[in-house]
């Protein structure tokens, strides 16, 4: 596999590249692509700066912002090395939403810097894809461009994993006769990911939700959380229990974990109601292999794994959430995500335990995301 | 034309567009494109950064880095608009070069921002063209990149026409059975282009070079010059004359014009030495035509048009020039451009004086360029 993987790297050199729109052979192209042809858009949009997203590629084209301070399985490495990971996802975005996506794996770590960055290249942009940047930094570095860029601003790891969750829950909610007033969901782990589905399934109507870092469940009796785990209060936690995963598990429905491989054991899934559902999403080691979680009783299970069913994979959700937020001149919002989950969770017709997510490639995924978007 | 032009720009989603180099319809590609597959580059990658030249698009990738403060023909304008022109530059970069180049049309007109800017992004692109940024900020963020980069950086106003107008006055020599050691140059306008073709042309050789500004020749009497035409008079003037162009003009045998339309007359013409060689680059009206100034002697002409013979186009230089600089691992050096210049002469097999220099789709340019500077 690795020497397969080198070679489909380098052979091609990297796994993008830009062509033209049109043929371009001669003399009379030339004279339509550059001077004097070009002159007229150049014009059109001097007068008028939005004109950018009709004349030129602007209005498909994604910067793929990366400090490299975390990456996938790796953390903070060089972004020279994440240009590969953006890559990935430039190519996904073409496939599935006709955009072009370009990886900008940035020489800095400071908020700040990423910030003014994001500003100065936005004329060039239709969206900008936050990427792999740490927390709490990504935390400031996305509501700070929410605000102050006027094109959609999507920061994948954490809203990705949230609408794709949010999808796989809404589909399991039949199948164990449950509703989201009633039922108690703990999520382990309060980084990007981690907060943010937990706002995200509170905006969606979800009551119980309680919040686990490394040193045990948010409550206000902890006098260590940063400002974002303090903010998280507010929509976790509505008994104020302390203690660690072991309590937090006592009679809940449901368990995501986005944080530590090899962590639920089978005590933990006994102690949890009937029917337990299993987000077990450390990459690539779960929390939890789902032939074990079935074996201790998990009646659902998904993982962020391609060779398990029901896989929560970013790729689901962002090219029609970051499409859909351009062609409906959106900011990405709360309302937005619930819409793109409620259009992904559509895409299963008959949900089962092992299918309450579609496949990355089933059909329709791609415009069922985006429509939901587009029509709200 | 301008419906045409528009419809053109618009039809397609502006010129440019990113696409996969591998085949990608399903989860076996999406498992070599993304994860886990592309763990392996990343991999490398992280372990040696360099290694970003062999398993990412980074070889081919250009930013093409425009702060919108002197687009040709309209000065200062929102980078917005500046994207239709870098589009441009995308698609002669692909069709010529293979390169993958991308509009990066910022927001910030400080010279001191557009070097921070390029710096955190350098790790992502394999070389950086500036384009249509005004002199003289132009000069300060070129040399220090050149010194702060480990990547190429091409200023395409400054050089694109050096070279083009070196290949040129090479190829005109002989017609005209003079030396480059004995005739006199007289570049009107010394702006980023105009001190960009003094400097190269003295490196190629040349020893009698005279530049004037809008205030007259540049020469040690004037008190009123900025630190890089006062650089220019260790290349130029060397008999240290002072006056207008009429004064200037005598006795010349070149005149090359980067600034104003409609300026040279016959009297100018008439007052040169025998056999004129004249370069009218003003854009898009020349300061002279073309039919007058072979009226009024002129033995050859060119100028920045297409309708034309002897097209003095950048599009014959900087896609040669990138890739030949990129692929040797070389900054852009005087020594550099001169060998382009070479190349590019080379390209004509027998000059004459309609045709000095060859058409931007002639055989054999791209490589004539790329060639002389990955063979030195």
């Amino acid at each position: 596999m690795q020497e397969k993987s080198l070679k489909f790297h380098s052979e091609l050199s990297g796994k993008i590249k830009i062509i033209p729109t049109h043929e371009f052979k001669d003399h009379d192209d030339l004279k339509m692509v550059y001077t004097p042809g070009m002159a007229y858009a150049v014009e059109e949009i001097a007068r008028d700066p939005k004109l950018s997203f009709k004349y030129t590629w602007r209005s498909k084209a994604v910067a793929i912002l990366c400090d490299g301070t975390d990456v996938l399985g790796y953390g903070n490495i060089a972004p020279e090395a994440a240009i590969a990971v953006m890559e990935g996802k430039s190519v996904i975005f073409e496939h599935f939403a006709g955009l072009s996506a370009i990886p900008m794996c940035v020489r800095t770590q400071s908020a700040e810097e990423v910030i003014k960055l994001a500003k100065q290249i936005e004329p060039s942009f239709g969206a900008i894809q936050l990427e792999d940047i740490k927390a709490p930094e990504c935390f400031e570095i996305e509501s700070t461009l929410k605000k102050e860029l006027s094109i959609p601003v999507f920061h994948d790891d954490q809203h990705g994993t949230a609408v794709v969750t949010l999808a796989g829950l809404i589909n399991s909610l039949p199948l164990v006769n449950k509703t989201k007033e009633d039922i108690k969901i703990v999520i382990n782990g309060a980084g990007a990911a981690g907060l943010a589905t937990a706002k995200l399934l509170d905006k969606y109507g979800f009551k119980n939700i309680v919040i686990l870092d490394s040193r045990g469940i948010l409550s206000s009796d902890r006098n260590d959380l940063n400002k974002y785990k303090i903010e998280a209060l507010e929509f976790s936690n509505p008994e104020n229990i302390s203690g660690d995963l072991d309590l937090a598990l006592q009679n809940a429905d449901v368990f995501i974990g986005v944080s530590v491989r090899d962590l639920l054991t089978k005590k933990h899934i006994e102690s949890m109601n009937s029917k337990p559902i299993i987000f077990a999403l450390a990459n690539p080691v779960p929390e939890i292999m789902p032939e074990k979680a079935l074996e201790y009783g998990a009646f659902i299970i998904g993982t962020g794994r391609a060779d398990y069913p029901n896989q929560v994979n970013n790729v689901l959700a962002f090219p029609g959430i970051v499409k859909g937020a351009m062609d409906s001149n959106s900011q990405i919002s709360e309302e937005l995500l619930v819409n793109a989950a409620i259009g992904l969770a559509k895409c299963v017709e008959k949900p089962t335990p092992e299918k309450i997510i579609p496949g990355a490639f089933d059909k329709g995924v791609f415009e069922s995301v985006y429509n939901e978007i587009v029509k709200n």
